[in-house]
Parts: C-alpha cells; structure tokens; sequence
C-alpha cells in the first residue's frame, strides 16, 4: 500500500496514511467542516485542556495574548518600513511593526530585532543568508548534542548551500570543548560559529566562544530558540551581553508567544544586513498576524517575566528530582541535573526515547525523545526530553511535580494499564487551578 | 532623527518611524494591551469593516473558515508524517496533514501539493532548492512585466545564491517573448523557468513555454500566488495540465484563506525533492495551524469555486469598463482589459500609481501602485494595480462597479475633498449585501 500524498514517505508511515486517505476522501463541504470542527475540538481536549505537556517545543498563551490574535491581519500583507510602504490602509499596523522590535530587542538585551521571519529555522537562515556566501562553511554542535536544534540547523544550511563543520563539542558536559576550538577555528575558517541545539540543561560559556572566534573572524549566532523566555526574565544567561553577535529565538516554546521568530543584536550593522535577508529575500508578506499576540507577551515578560522564568527553572529541578527519587536515571545527576527548564531522561531501559514517549502519550504525558551524549550516530534517541514551560503556565506548582514523576514511573516503570494512568493524568491536570 | 527600531530604513520612513517610536515607548502591560486592542479594532474598522479594498495581494476568509482557525495549533509542532512523527499527541493534526494536501492538489490539477511552507516567496525557494544548485541561474519576468512577483523572485533567489537571467519579454503584451525564447534559453541554460508576476491579466501560452524547456531540460514553475483562485475554480488556465512542471501559490489573495502557501506538482519524483526542501530544511515546526481554516476554504472551492472565479471575473470586466466610461486609461483596452480578476490603470497623469494609491486610500479605496511595460528602471511605478478578489467575497455585484469607480474618478479626476469621499466609500460598503 503506497500512499497517495507522500508514497516516499518511511514504511512505518504508510499504514496510517493510507488509512487517513480513504477516511477523508470524497469530503463535501458540509462534510469537511464538521471533520475540521471535530478535530479541532479533539485536538483542544487532548493537549490544551486534558494534557500534561511537557513536550519542550511547546507552550500555551496567556488568554489576553490569544484575544490579540485576528487572523484577517496576516491576509494584509506589509512590505517596506512603516512610512514607505508598498501597501495603503496599514497605519495602525506601523504601531505594531515599531512597538514589537523595540519589546523583543529590550527583553534579549539587544537593540535591533528583526520580528518577520516565520520560525527560527528562518531565523538561522537570515543569519546565513546575510553573513556567507554559498561553498562558506559554518559551525554547529554536532549531531549528538541535543536532538533536533542541531539537525535543523544543519538542514538549513543547505538551503544555502553551505559546508557544515562539527563544532568540538565535550559531549558528556553538553558543551564546547573550548581547548579545541581555537586549533578548530583555524583549520576550518568557518564565517558563523552557531551555539544552541534542542537540549539546554546549563549556559554556555559565549565569551570563551566569542573570544575564539575573533581570533579568525568568525560571527557567533546564539539559537535561544528553547531558552529565550528565560533570557526575557533574566535567567540562565544573556548572550548578547556575553558576547554573542546574533542571537536567533522562536517566539513560542519557553517565550510563549505566537508561532514565529526574531533575530536580535547589539550591532547596527549586522541588524541591516539581516533586515535585508528579512525583506526583501526570506519574506514578502509576512503574516503581521502574530505581532499584535507577540505585542502582549514580551509585555507580560517585562512585567513578569523574572517570576515565570524562576517558575520553569522550579519546576524542573523538582521534577528531575522526583524522578531521581522514583528510579528514573536522570541526566547530569553530578551538576543538579539543570540549570533552565528542560530535563533529560535516560530512557535505554524502556526501549528508547521515541519507544517510552509513545507509552507517555497513551497515558496522557506528552514529550519527545532526545538524542544523549555517548550514542551512536542512527542509534534510537536514547533519552526523554521535559520541559517545564507549559505546566508551568498552567499553574503547576513544583509540589505538583511529584505526582507527575509519578504518572511516569507508573507508564514506564510499573507497566500500569495507560488507559488507567490517563484518567488520572487529566484528573491531575483538572487539580491544578 | 534617525529611528531605533530601522536607522538605515529610507530617508522617508524615518519620521513616521521615530514619531511611533516615542508614542509607543514605555509602556506597561495594561498600556500595550489597550493599544494593542485598539490597534486591532482600528485595522478592523478601516479595511474588514469600512473599506473597499481593491488590493490584489489579500482577500478575506469566509466565516466558516474564519472559525477553523485555532492559533494553539501552530504552537504545537509537528514534523514528520502521520505515522512516523517526532512528536506525539498530534493523532488529531495528522487527519488535516492528509485531507489538505489532497484537496489543494486535486483543486490545482496536481496530485502531490507540500502544503507546510508559509508564503509563497518561501514556496519558489524549496523550488530553488530542490532542483538548483547555487551559481546555477534561473530565469524570471524582467521587474517591467508586472510588480512585486518578479522582483520577490528574483530577491529569494539571491538566498539560494542563484544567477538571475530576464526572460525575453513582450512587454507590451505582458507575455513571454516565444520567438526569442528558444535562443535564449541555449544562451542561459536556465535550471528553471518561473512565470508569473504580481500582475496577471491573461494566460500564458505554458505548453510553448514548456515545449521550449524540454529542449534545454528546464523545469517550468508556474508562480499562481495571485490566480490560484481562479485556477481552483476551473477558470484562467490550469498551467499543470498545459505543461508546467511544478505550480507554486499562496493560500491567501484570491485563494481566499489564511496566509501560507503550496507546491503542486503531477510528478512524485518532483514532489519528493520539494517535499526534502520543506522538511527537513525550510522548516521544522510550520504553524499546523493554518491547515484547518485551509482545509474549509479548499472545501469552499470545490463546492462553488467556479461561481466565485466566474464573479471574480466578472466584476473585473465590469469595473474595466467602469474606468474606461470615467475617463480612465485601462491597460490593454485592446484586448478587453483582462481575463482575470486583476486590472491596470495607467496612473501617469495622478503623479504616479504610489501617489494615486496614497489618495485613493484617504478616500478609502485600497490598492496599491504596479510598474506598466515601458517605464524606465527606477521610475517611480506608472500603473495602479486592481484585484476584484475581496469585493467579490464581500458581495459587491458587477452592477456596482460602476459606483467604485466613481469613487476612484471623484479622487483621483474630479479633485474632490478625500472626506467627503471617504463617507461615500464606507456607505458603499455598508450598502452591499
């Protein structure tokens, strides 16, 4: 059986394309609307209202942030700075294009913030796009440092056609091997130096980075795509005061805000060159949708930001702590486990990180699996990421983080019916105010 | 003065920047939520509520579509198909992930559409980048031919690292010059041919375009952003199945749903290598959430797209003819104007389309300035760019036209006080069904 919207797609996702397809084929109207109206609502019941998501590439927005959200402004399209516009009818929208980089700027310790970009792929990509040119080579943490944040870096990468170097990395800290890098830097000349991947647990040191860098030229992009809500509180560390050139972020995950992206820095000269890869290049229209949603979070941040980043920084350590009671083996045990608000899992033991977290999902706690330092390249992830940014947002309090270790132990380690843990895992997520 | 947010932004941007800059500076989060809403009922009022929106680059969604969309959704990432997921808890996503490629390829006359890129310059370089290399060239409209879609072509190239070649154009007709063509393409060995510009009155000849590319091995692209509306109706032409190899879109203009955007192709091969470009590569994570409301407006299409195509173009004759009666000079009366929902005015003698298109909106008429064949590089754009798309949506019937363009004559021909217009503009509005 090959599917019919992607038959290239692996083996292991045929069966269930092939099951969709003839479910929604020859859909009228009528037919069509009452599907989408049900799997919306489906899709709100199991994440938004029953879940506990403690996936890390995720959040929920405050209700005043999604009130802001109209979706009939990303039909206006915007092109040129507010004052020389290609289009007319925008001049509300120019107090948005001027409020929200000034916000976002602020909040990471920049100056200049290019809010357009749709995701921090994107982000990364403007940042490429503005400092190389296609054959130059860039360095990024290799492959085993922390799941997807390196692999998308890398994939796009070669949209521009870039050589992709590994960066010396001391995999068992999570961190740059610093006595190699220079030796690094000069052999391999690379034009960016990219710092940030898919698992945060403790700050880099970007002087010592950005030190060697200057040594050969080389820009340092810091991707806070994970970590910049607790950059906007104050937490975990600054980089663009550390050091760091280029700092690229999403605007949900730990920020909270709308799908979306920014890129900020200290520099005049560098922002330019990055609004001119924003526009005209990576974008047209942008869809200013997210601005005005975007617009209310970093102002939540500023008024509050510091509260909700201790919050996350809480949450996990007294998560990975209540695991570490229940018997799960939790990485970096010997530095505290974390210093933001992710945790990893050893999860060898249950098969592996994708294995254990489809269990989870069966009972009710959504997260992903991760890739950990000392595995072999195409070995199954062997470790579960957390993030605590979204239970947090619901009002998890670390004392709530027991019962949730709890709910794991029993998926994981007990072999509890999941369909038994998952009403209690909604009861758990009902509890909390 | 020189603006925080854009120093380097144009001389003209500057005051309405730094004057935005001091209105909108410190405030506090009670202060930007009142703006913020503000904001929004001001964009609201103005073009959903009061405006006759004549611009060729948005639409609105229907209620029903409008309803579908759920911002939570695109804070949930999702990557990978159906089946073979990174993520879990995306059971409900994954039916939308299979009903909406299969329903904008079969409106489109495709059988493969990579529906998860956000914008259509995004769309044109998975193009780029699945079958180019950098250095490698491709040809495009020359800037003359027609506005923004050349020149965003052309500029998203430059991100792949792409050589831009000008196709031989007929300018006056707005058509590829096919005598010419043949030669050229032995010259330049282009890797791939775009056509499509931001002004679209009559069909390509595609089968000759194509048949001209097969003799260098070129693929076709057909850029639909601003027809695909028409195509999914049955009406304009359907450049699949005259011969383009792979057609990109957006979702939005006369598409009429939420930004984003599609490749559509016939060939799995072809597919394939688009489907690599968008994931992993341009995006991880791309805002799942525009595939609900998109799922309603595709459904919308197959159940009376050709009607809406049909008023589409019916109202663009009709308000062609209503200029010309006023005293206008419509583009290519020669050839009736228009076979699509787009019209050009010849704004020469108003000081220009960007002028015209400043005093139209104090009026409020929105649309916005459009190069004519024959200006000079450089000189400011002589043309106004008209799309029918959203009136239609609105209910203005062909017999209306005749009052729009009486509106844009008072304006633009007779003189009178842009109030006063403005009174008539929204009373115009409010009297369409």
């Amino acid at each position: 059986m090959r599917s019919r919207v992607a038959p290239w797609a692996p083996p292991r996702a045929q069966l269930r394309l092939t099951e969709l397809e003839s479910e929604v084929s020859g859909l009228g109207l009528d037919a069509v609307t009452r599907l989408v109206d049900a799997v919306l609502a489906e899709h709100r019941g199991r994440l938004d209202e029953d879940g506990v998501v403690l996936y890390a590439g995720t959040n929920t927005m405050s209700e005043r942030a999604r009130a802001a959200h109209e979706i009939s402004m990303g039909c206006r399209p915007s092109m040129g700075w507010p004052g020389d516009k290609y289009q007319t009818g925008l001049d509300e929208l120019d107090v948005l294009e001027v409020l929200v980089p000034l916000q976002v700027a602020a909040l990471m310790g920049g100056a200049f913030a290019e809010v357009r970009l749709q995701s921090a792929t994107l982000a990364n990509l403007a940042c490429y796009s503005a400092f190389t040119a296609p054959g130059d080579t860039i360095a990024v943490p290799p492959e085993g440092a922390g799941g997807h944040g390196a692999r998308n870096a890398r994939a796009v990468a070669g949209i521009r056609g870039l050589q992709v170097a590994d960066l010396p990395y001391d995999a068992a800290r999570l961190d740059v091997d610093h006595d190699a890098l220079p030796a690094f830097l000069r052999e391999h000349r690379p034009a960016l130096v990219v710092l940030g991947t898919g698992l945060m647990l403790f700050p880099y040191d970007v002087a010592r980075v950005r030190a060697a860098c200057d040594e050969v030229g080389a820009l340092v992009v810091y991707d806070a795509s994970h970590v910049a809500g607790l950059i906007a509180g104050g937490r975990f560390q600054c980089p663009l005061g550390e050091g760091a050139h280029l700092l690229t972020m999403s605007t949900y995950t730990s920020f909270g805000g709308p799908p979306g992206a920014a890129v900020v820095t200290r520099d005049e000269e560098l922002a330019r060159r990055v609004s001119g890869a924003a526009y005209p290049g990576l974008t047209a229209n942008y869809d200013a949708s997210r601005l005005a949603p975007l617009a209310v979070v970093a102002a939540e941040h500023a008024a509050g930001g510091s509260g909700y980043a201790d919050r996350c920084l809480a949450n996990a350590r007294a998560l990975a702590s209540a695991l570490d009671a229940e018997g799960f083996t939790v990485f970096a045990a010997d530095r505290g486990w974390t210093a933001s608000h992710h945790v990893a899992v050893d999860a060898t033991a249950f098969g592996g990180g994708d294995e254990a977290a489809r269990l989870l999902a069966e009972g009710g706690v959504y997260l992903s699996g991760i890739g950990l330092p000392g595995q072999a390249p195409g070995e199954p992830m062997r470790g579960l990421r957390i993030g605590t940014q979204e239970v947090t947002r619901r009002g998890f309090p670390p004392e709530a983080m027991g019962a949730v270790a709890a709910l794991m132990r029993r998926l994981l380690i007990d072999g509890h019916d999941p369909a038994r843990v998952l009403r209690d895992a909604v009861a758990l997520r009902h509890a909390t105010p």
